[in-house]
Parts: structure tokens; sequence; C-alpha cells
């Protein structure tokens, strides 16, 4: 998924950036959230002054909405004629919590702004029914594109919503592929070797990006090569308080002592090569956000099923000159200029020496 | 070479700052000075306000230094007890003009910062001389380093004086490497084609690029398979005032209506292939500031020769999967993490949707 700036006219610098700061909370809370999206709302008086914010609860907790209300009032604050930024239309369905629509408007909130539509058809009609209610509402600012052919030309950053939306709309977990090269497009040495192409920062990125997924997926060969443990850990080695779930694709067996093992339960097997599959069976466990992490093979799976969302590049500043040469295993794929892919550029990082650029489709 | 601080104190960011904007005026004029060094002088009074600006004039003008204090002389400005920030050592040696060391002595300057070292044994001396002569000197604030295992954590930008730095320690022309591929490591697909693989604020820049330098490389292969002109050019099409020398290396003969020799005069085909002959050669004709823009083949002989000092990697958000795997003609080498050799990030730039990537060593 790509997004457009839609309709975001004189005052464009000042929305987007109470957008940003929406985003920022959601953020704060991506990798906790799911089945349900990573949403931050804000809350603003008619001066502009910020009066409440709040961010998706855990599954069965409140959405950000109610958490930008109850923050508000907590400080005594008058939420009557006030408006709320958030970056998802609000919703207007009663799951396991009641629709944010109606607390919005029972509340007395004068306008809401939002940054994406909701795609779910049992959860949208937010807008409507707060328009219904005499609500001033302005929205999507942004909207999801699929042009394939006409990329945007614009660096728009990435929302801690965007996995949910790609999966509401696909049915099945947005996936992004990480992959760490050299400069020159090696992933591994030519004896196999592949082990810190990238530096400590990288590395500690890596970590924090794995504690903000629902799942990692890697394949056999890479359990039996490198024994991975797969978690995500801090600076000092101790595992943070958010895991996601190891999942390991191939079909044969995995040592019973493997380190992916431990702790106990938080590893999956699946004896299974198409990716499809794997995705819908993440799906049904209420995975959203996925990241695979190789090798090779899994690698090349995914990017011929065609259900890679994201690629995260860490690209080290080191030339190797010969080694494996491609992101993917082996392809005997006769190319053309003609058949290049084009992606979206959506950040650059730098950490420590290296990059990370992330693209989407 | 990269660079590294050095003793830049409390006051570190101003004197940067001053510095980047020396700096800037040494940019506006690179690609006209060789052989002399690209420099920028600025000349502020004792409140910090700017005087005087000045940056090398073509070989046989006047050089930095001079050029501030006549501007500052021009507008009126009293030149004396005033402080010079300078990118290079103002140099002590009577060449085709006077040692700009006596012209900022004479003048009355009180303070000479300045960001490099003069590594030239005949010009050397400059920061001696005006210390004698009663003025606070103040540097190198910043060394070339040639520690290989021991790279720098920092980013330091581009200095528009450091390809004169490497060609005054090697005494040959500081060589860039210009490459461009996707970001799955490709320059061009199987069946050899490589054009457009980047867009066009990419191809903008490269013409700017070329424009900035002395001369360009490229190998007969690359005349015989594009025919191209290597020229600098404007957006529309128009050739810039400013022109490098074209230079092909390779034993067969170029037919006399090739692109390459219009404009006639400014190509040079060297019958050689070996690359430290053919710097030797652009060396002597005063060059200073290469960019060799490929094919392969010609990449691989200036990487096994050890002469490439800094690379420009044009990078495509785009997948091809399978091509010409990696930057160099198919090199057989067998490759473990340990032959990994570390550059120095130097720059990352956005041209559109593509990036340019800049790394020393
Ligand atoms: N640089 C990096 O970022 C990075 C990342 C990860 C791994 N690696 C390296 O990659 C190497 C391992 O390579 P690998 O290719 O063997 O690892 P892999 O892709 O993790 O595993 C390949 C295995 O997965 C199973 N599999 C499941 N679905 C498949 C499908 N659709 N197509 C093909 N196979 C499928 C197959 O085993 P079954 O027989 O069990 O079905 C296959 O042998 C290691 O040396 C590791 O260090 C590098
Ligand atoms: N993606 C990009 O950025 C890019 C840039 C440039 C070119 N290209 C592509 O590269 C292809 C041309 O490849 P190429 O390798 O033939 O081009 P090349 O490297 O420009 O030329 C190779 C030729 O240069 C001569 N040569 C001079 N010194 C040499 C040395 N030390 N070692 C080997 N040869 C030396 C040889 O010819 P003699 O027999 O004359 O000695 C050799 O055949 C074209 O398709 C072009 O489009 C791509």
């Amino acid at each position: 998924m790509s997004v457009e700036l839609n309709h975001l006219g004189a005052s464009r610098s000042e929305e987007l950036r109470l957008f940003f700061h929406a985003d920022e909370l959601a953020w704060a809370v991506a990798g906790t959230t799911s089945p349900n999206p990573a949403v931050g709302c804000l809350l603003l008086d008619d001066t502009g002054r910020i009066i409440g914010q709040g961010a998706t609860q855990p599954a069965g907790g409140a959405h950000a909405e109610v958490m930008a209300l109850a923050d508000a009032q907590t400080h005594g604050e008058d939420v009557r004629g006030s408006r709320a930024v958030v970056t998802l239309e609000p919703c207007n369905h009663t799951g396991r919590t009641g629709p944010c629509s109606h607390a919005l408007a029972e509340a007395g909130v004068a306008r809401v702004d939002y940054l994406f539509a909701d795609p779910n058809p049992q959860a949208q009609g937010g807008a409507d029914y707060l328009r219904a209610h005499g609500v001033e509402v302005n929205g999507p600012a942004l909207s999801p594109t699929h042009k394939e052919d006409e990329p945007p030309t614009q660096w728009v950053p990435i929302f801690a919503v965007e996995t949910w939306l790609t999966s509401a709309v696909h049915l099945r977990p947005h996936v992004t592929l990480k992959l760490a090269s050299t400069i020159d497009g090696f992933i591994a040495a030519t004896d196999g070797t592949s082990q810190w192409i990238t530096g400590e920062a990288a590395r500690r990125y890596v970590h924090e990006d794995r504690a903000r997924r629902d799942a990692i997926v890697v394949g056999t060969g890479t359990v039996d090569a490198d024994n991975p443990r797969l978690t995500a850990r801090d600076e000092s080695g101790q595992p943070m308080p958010q895991q996601p779930l190891r999942v390991v694709m191939g079909r044969r067996s995995i040592p019973d002592d493997a380190a992916i093992h431990h702790p106990p339960g938080q590893a999956l097997h699946l004896r299974e090569h198409d990716p499809r599959v794997v995705l819908q069976e993440m799906h049904s466990r209420g995975m959203v956000d996925v990241l695979v992490e190789g090798g090779p093979h899994i690698t090349k799976a995914f990017l011929d099923a065609g259900v890679v969302d994201r690629i995260e590049l860490y690209q080290a500043p080191s030339l190797l000159r010969a080694g494996q040469p491609s992101m993917i295993a082996p392809v005997n794929l006769s190319t053309s200029m003609s058949d290049i892919r084009e992606l979206n550029p959506r950040q650059m990082r730098v950490l420590g020496r290296d990059t990370l650029w992330t693209l989407s489709r």
C-alpha cells in the first residue's frame, strides 16, 4: 500500500503536524493492539490546545477516541465543543467495546478530522453517523493507492495504522520483508556466512522492530543453520515485555531443544511451503503485522506469492565484491529493464554507519 | 579518505557552521580550479558579522583568502583585526600568485581558523608563518584519517577541498566511482539493458555532478554499447558552461563519429588497461577530480587497483529479481564475511524517488 495526500489545503502543514502527533501515540502501542488497529487520537479545545490524548488499548480494551475522552475528563477538561484528530475513521461498530462514533457525538465533540477511512464493512460508517449527529467531519486526509503504474513521487511517512489497513483490505496479515545487504547488493559471502553485515545500531533497531510485530517468520533452513532465538531483546540482552510469535515454515522437523522453543509457547512450526496458507493461519489467530526475516528461500516464496507489502532494507556501507548475489534464492529468470518493479520509498533512517530504507508497494 | 573532527570544543557547532558556510563558497567553484584546490574563505569582524567572502579562482587567478580580502575592501570594510575562516591552511608559496599567508598578515587579519592542513610540502607552512607574524591560528579542525580497521561512526559531510587533498597526498587524481543499482543490487537486467534504472531527478543530478569534475572515465565497451555523449547538460539538454574532459580507456579503436567526439577536443582516448597509468596521465595534465562512470570492466579495474577513493551509489526503489548481480564485472572470488571492506558513509541525498549514497574510504 502506498498513500497519497488528499485534500489538505492551506492549513495542510498544521493539520499534518497534528496527524503526526496522533500517529506518534499510535506507534507507542504498535504491536499490542491486534487484531485491532494501532490508532492515536488527540482532542483540542477551540484555541488549539491539546486537552486529551489516547491510543488503542489491547483487544477488548478501549479505542483511541474513548481513551482521549477519558484522558481529558481525568484532567478536568471540558470536551464539549472540542475537535478530535484521529488516525482512523472512528468505528461505528459494537464489538467488545461500544462504537467510538457514538462516544464522540455523546461527549459533544464538535469536529472530527480523520486520516484514513475504515475499509472494514462491519465497522465503517462512523463518519456518516457523526455527520448525521451534527458533528463537522473532515476526512479521509490520506488514501491508500494501488496505482502500480503511477507511483507517487512524494515520500509519505509510514503511519502505525497502515499494517492494519492492508490486513483489513486483503484479509491476511500485512507482510514486511526484512533484508540486510552490503552496498554492492550481497546478503551473504560466497561461503554462506552472513552474520554482522550490519552494525550494532542496526541490530538494536531490529529488536525494537520485532517488539512491534505480531509474528516473525523464518524457514526451517534458517533454524537449522543459525539456531536463532528471534526474540526482541534490549541492549542488555534481556527480553522486552512485548514478544512476537515466532513462526517457522517448512516440512522438516525442528529439534525440541532449538533456541526458538525457549521460552516455550511462543513458537509455531507450520509444516507448509505456501506463504498464503501460513498467512491465513496467522490471520485466523488475529495477527495483523508480520515480519519475514528469511532466509533466501522464504524470501523468494513470499515475493513469488505477491504478498510482500513492505521491504525493510538494512544496508551496510561495505563492499563484499562477491557473494550471494541477490536478496533471494537463486532465480532462473531472464529479465529486461521492462521487468523492473517500482516500489514507493517511504523512509530512510540512519542507524550508526548503516541505513534502513523502507519501501512499500 | 575519511575525516575526523579534531579539537572543536565548546563553540563547536558555531565553528562548524562557519566552516560549512565557507565550504559552500568552495562548492560553487568546484570543477573550475584544478590543479588548485576549491577553497572557500569568510572574513568576520569582531562582532561575528561577515565582511568578506571568497573562493579560489581558475588556475593563475587569486586564491580564496585574497578574494575574501578584496571583497571586504570593495565593500568599504576594515579588515584589520578581522577573523578569517578558511577550508584549507593558507598557502605559503609563491606560484602564479603570492602566498596567502603573507596577504592575510599584511592586511592585519588577527585570527585565522582553518579546516584542513595543507599536505603539499611546497605550499605548507602558512600556519607557522601567520603565527610568527602575531596572528592567532586555529587548525586543522579536521584531519584526514586512514584507519581502515577503525572506521569513524560519525557521518562527516563532504567538503569541496577533499578531492584535492587526496590528490596532493597520493600524487594522482581523486577517484569517485559512480554506480546505479536497484535495491536488490542489480546494475543491469540479465539481457544487459540498464537504461533508466534511476529517475529524472537522479539523471539531472548526474549532470550537475559531471560539471564539477575535471574528467569522466569510461571503457571502450561502454562507448561501443551506448555511444554516450558524457557531457554535462542542463534540464533543457543544453551543455553547461563547465565541461569535464571525457576519457575513454581500452585498446580497440573508437569511430571518429562517436558521440563522445562532439563537440571536438574534449575527449581523450587512452589505449591503456592500467588505471594507474591513466590516472598518471591525467595528473600530469593537472587533473584533480575524476569520475569513473563504468562500465563493469572499468569499475572492476579501478577497484582491483585500489584507487577508488569515493563511491557514489544511486539507488532506485525498484526490484529486478535477477540481473547482472554485482556492481562489477563477474569476479571469481571466494569470500567470507571477514573479507568485507568497510567504507565511511558520508552523505545521503534524496533525488526524487531515488537516493544517492556517497561513501569514502
Ligand atoms: N542476511 C540475512 O538477513 C539472512 C536472514 C536469514 C537467513 N540467512 C541465511 O540463510 C541461510 C539459510 O538459507 P535457506 O534458504 O536454507 O533458509 P530458509 O529460507 O529459512 O529455509 C529454507 C527451507 O524452508 C523450507 N521452506 C518452507 N517454505 C518453502 C518454500 N515455499 N520454498 C522453499 N522452501 C521452503 C524448506 O525446508 P523443508 O525441507 O523443511 O520444507 C527450505 O529448505 C542461512 O545461512 C542463514 O544464515 C540470512
Ligand atoms: N548501470 C550503469 O551505471 C552502467 C554504466 C556504464 C556502462 N554500463 C553498461 O555496461 C555495458 C558495457 O560493459 P563493458 O564491461 O564492456 O564496458 P566497459 O567497462 O566500459 O568497457 C570494457 C572494455 O574496456 C577496455 N578496458 C580498458 N581497461 C580495461 C581493464 N583494465 N580491464 C578490462 N578491460 C579494459 C576493454 O576493451 P579493449 O578491447 O578496447 O581494450 C574492455 O572490453 C554496456 O551495456 C553499458 O550500458 C552500465
